[in-house]
């Protein structure tokens, strides 16, 4: 294992970069270093999958004219036009479709999570409805055999966020866990 | 932002993070601290989600008898029997099933990861099939209006895991990666 398991600095770091990762959709207009791009790639390539499937496919977009076309193609879907950087994420089709999307999540993760640790900010897309989907296969080149499934806008944040540990905006956690059986303690 | 944000030195320890947690089968029998669980799902409390439904509930599960009843209701739940600690997570259905599914694996990469950067171990179990998903229903007493999704087995690994960044078994970055429209550099 390298340093970044099992010491308390790592942890510390690990668990402040989860917390503080929050959707980004306003961009300043700066280019992400190419080495930066593909230090969270090879990171998320990294992630774990069902049965190693390992479904996800990365679509770079840089390209402003091919981002702004992208941007119209979902309700959610504008702030592609300001990134920096689009991912389109496709999966390969596999005989277990809540595997797949879950996997898909994890690697998503990995991937904002990688950005946001080089102070990227990043904002998931999802292409809608199924006409629009189509167009955005056609403009991304997606082949036949792979699903497009949605993009992740990233680019560095406009203005920095306040208050990034504020609690608002999230369910606590004894609404969110239960212990089976009750603890003895509680 | 934190520390953990924007600095080379977080970022270095982030992705070492991701590039190195694997799933892990064989657990030594050693407690996982109470404190290191509470931080590991206060992060992933924080984790994105889809217009912020946060869909997620954990279930948390240490007693044996339990988890060895959860080991056998899945065809790769064994290790539940052995892990030291389970978490089921059961989610809220919502409109949007993708949305929901990729959600879940974002907070369980979140959970994973945070684990990982403690020196902590984890395999994800399906239950299966549906008869299994519903003993496993009424063993960790899910409400009916949740729907029981998978758990996570967590421990200290009994070996650490050799070489644990060989490239072998994950696909190569040059499969998985596309530019469109292809960078003018190549």
């Amino acid at each position: 294992m390298g340093r970044a398991v099992g010491n308390e600095e790592a942890a510390v770091e690990v668990n402040e970069s989860l917390r503080t990762l929050r959707a980004t959709r306003r961009f300043a207009d700066r280019r992400i270093p190419d080495p930066l791009v593909e230090r969270w790639l090879e990171s998320a390539r990294w992630c774990g999958s069902s049965r190693n499937s390992q479904p996800w496919r990365f679509l770079v977009v840089r390209d402003p004219q091919l981002r702004r076309q992208l941007s119209t193609l979902g309700d959610d879907a504008s702030h592609l036009a300001s990134a920096s950087l689009v991912v389109a994420l496709a999966s390969v089709p596999g005989p277990y479709p809540f595997s797949t999307t879950f996997d898909l999540g994890r690697v998503a993760q990995s991937l904002m999570l990688a950005a946001h640790a080089d102070g990227v900010g990043s904002c998931i897309a999802v292409f809608e409805p199924a006409e629009k989907v189509s167009v955005a296969r056609d403009l991304l080149e997606v082949p036949s055999e792979l699903t497009l499934d949605l993009a992740i806008g990233f680019g560095y944040p406009q203005q920095v966020p306040t208050q990034p540990r504020d609690p608002a905006g999230r369910l606590e956690l004894e609404l969110l866990v239960r212990e089976v059986p009750p603890s003895q303690e509680s």
